[in-house]
């Protein structure tokens, strides 16, 4: 007796080997962008109803390769191909043979043969993303590599400002503004390759040990030390979150000190623009780099930001798998 | 090109939004119960055929959230969810951002953007099922908080009791024993809680280090020294598992003394009703609490304790999801 | 309101309780493993498709046990069973009840509650799988048992020499060496019984004190201490992986020594057959056990092995489950 040979769906047209990833965003175009968020409306409708499910990506399978720990970005990828009716591989590197001295070409060779069509990786190595793309036929996600890039974490802000900023017309002419340990965020530098891409000029504060100087080459972006500087005008402002192991580098002033300067309060928000809106990728320390009735505040879309995140990696999916044809 | 919007099974009544949760007995009438426990013979029918899965909860998307962890429970409510053809989303917070001082709250709101559309959770401290209930929209199910309850294994303590009891008619009247570590069990405050509203007398027994005073408040519960008084005449008599490391705490006499004043054998078996069920919430130290032998002989219904497991989450689930309409 | 009772998909004939399990390649007669072979060329002609999946194992479910880690193993077999469409259930004992001193049989029956119908098992302790047959009526496929046997490996190394083998007709007459540490290797003392009933002749080449004397009494099989010996006129040449823990026992020369006299380079194999095959079941350490530009050569069907694992563990699945009716 011979298996049933019949596949599950019907074959259909697929990027499938077309080597289409998000890396990061430059290489993006802003109609692609724009495109994204348009399929990015959609899956937010999905994810209103009863029946949270459709089946638009029933026989694919995702793979998230997480080199470094990240339990919500990647639930929240396992959830959106879920929700499209994707299986889910899940590799992390725990108790793998990463740590038996196995190339990372080796491993991801290995890995691939579980034939995924797409694999969501996140490495502390800056670059191990691209490198994967030469080595699989699938497509490639970027989840966070070092502190060069977390793409989708750069959309779902942008979708969030798209969704929630009043009278929404562009990014052109905007100021928006980004608060705290911008050296090691790869937060931080996905944004505002994304941002100054669409038209905004970007403010970069915070103290000067953590504020890099080769960022202000990038056209649209500017330096500032001074909160209420970088705050004054804007349309949104982001408070990073304070990784308070940086401070045993000697990398900051002592935390009173960071709190009195840079924490982001209701007086210094006074500042922005009467609509501008507060802004964090999480997880928050509240009351650290955030008043913590600011976050729950009405100017506050920190939620909004939370709940953007499975919408708009369903979308990148979608597009990448069989949007793009 | 937009995604197929069409969902993957029609959209359909659901209880969502109504709050309907089991985070204990005590909320939920006898009636409830019982109507439980016909939804529960369905389920162990199914299970028991070739194909052990149905559509009934195809679409929606059930998230366990252990911030303490028990493998077995989970694989039984993610097992119960997926023989109904329900997605799982599986957090456990080895190696999440609670640990970073984000605050419980901030932690639930970003799982819930996950919408699953019902949430299994267990947590160390008592009550925290319930407060998930304000942050939420989703159906919570308490698989164990604190000391304080855990409701679906008195579900299925009390199913068994009633599936294996010979000629059972019912709970009134009868004689049901609890013996071992009772303070620091939410299997025995549970179970007491249930067994005590469908009309049994519940006997509590162990040394009086570990058998607190204020249960004895509870109508319908009687605490107990001595073994031999407890099971006189009982039902059924459930040994619940002695953890080791309360010895250290000095809440114990020696292993030998408790081993020879509380070990359930054969012996004082005898002294118990001739039909009586000798019952154990697992996982069981042998000859320690309870004889080996005795574990596996006829009285024992510890397998069928372990079988029920899976039928009774599934009713749990079927019911807080569509069942209660 | 009584829950939808039809099955997902129409009850039919299963081998299910017909006990029916792949705990080594002795039990299976070679006209067995040519059938498998015939279903793996079905599958692996599934996973080229755009659509890597077919229903053929809808309804049913696969539980993973490794009581010993290996997440690659683990995840091939996981997508062996999705790719077919059944259901998975992963337990890992990492957080489990083992550790509290339960049996390994009362473990089991906790499990088994779950009600998996073919369940994957890895354990350190040879005998491990034989020994869970008797307290299941699901089917039990060996993942690896201490050194004893890791039948599923010994399956795809063979199968990837019947498909890369140039003009390939069989085994009988070939000679077929492993190299390296085959003392502590299931891998190897499954290849040598799978071979050997194939018709092969097997050679084990290694330092004395990794071969061990028993392996001589298999018939068709030879011990040999001298790599040149061992690879002349060989038609494949499997190196294992060194596990450098061993020389810390004592159980090895210097690591420089192991090199000079048992790595696999171009300029031994030129003492092979012509049309010779080099193989790992990898993790590689390149350049200890094999030579790094040999593992990428033409000759090196390495990557053929990783790719054939997901097809043979799907015709492993499908013939223990519904096949051999």
């Amino acid at each position: 007796m011979t298996p049933a040979i019949t596949p599950t769906v019907p074959e259909r047209a697929s990027t499938q080997g077309k080597k289409q990833h998000l890396l990061d965003l430059q290489e993006w175009s802003a109609e692609e962008v724009w495109a994204l968020f348009e399929t990015t409306d959609v899956m937010a409708q999905v994810m209103t109803r009863t029946i949270k499910k459709v089946p638009a990506l029933q026989g694919f399978t995702v793979g998230t390769l997480f080199f470094e720990n990240s339990t919500r970005t990647r639930l929240s990828f396992e959830r959106a191909a879920r929700a499209q009716s994707a299986d889910v591989i899940s590799f992390a590197t725990g108790g793998s043979s990463m740590s038996k001295g196995e190339s990372l070409k080796d491993t991801l060779r290995t890995i691939d043969a579980l034939k995924a069509d797409l694999y969501v990786v996140r490495h502390q190595a800056a670059g191990v993303p691209y490198q994967l793309t030469r080595w699989t036929d699938a497509a490639i996600v970027n989840a966070g590599d070092g502190r060069r890039a977390h793409p989708t974490q750069a959309l779902l802000d942008t979708y969030t400002f798209r969704e929630c900023s009043p009278g929404f017309d562009g990014f052109e002419g905007k100021k928006l503004t980004i608060v705290g340990d911008i050296a090691h965020s790869r937060v931080a530098r996905s944004n505002l390759r994304l941002w100054t891409k669409l038209g905004a000029q970007v403010t970069l504060c915070g103290p000067s040990t953590l504020l890099p100087h080769e960022l202000e080459q990038f056209p649209g972006v500017t330096r500032c030390f001074r909160l209420e500087e970088a705050v004054e005008g804007a349309h949104a402002v982001m408070a990073l979150r304070l990784q308070l192991e940086r401070m045993q580098k000697g990398l900051l002033p002592s935390l009173a000190e960071y709190q009195a300067r840079y924490r982001l309060t209701p007086e210094v928000m006074a500042l922005a623009d009467a609509q501008a809106l507060v802004m964090h990728p999480g997880p928050m320390n509240r009351d650290v780099e955030i008043d913590g009735e600011l976050a729950d505040s009405e100017r506050s879309v920190v939620e909004r930001q939370v709940a953007n995140g499975v919408p708009v990696r369903m979308a990148v999916l979608y597009t990448l798998l069989v949007g793009r044809q």
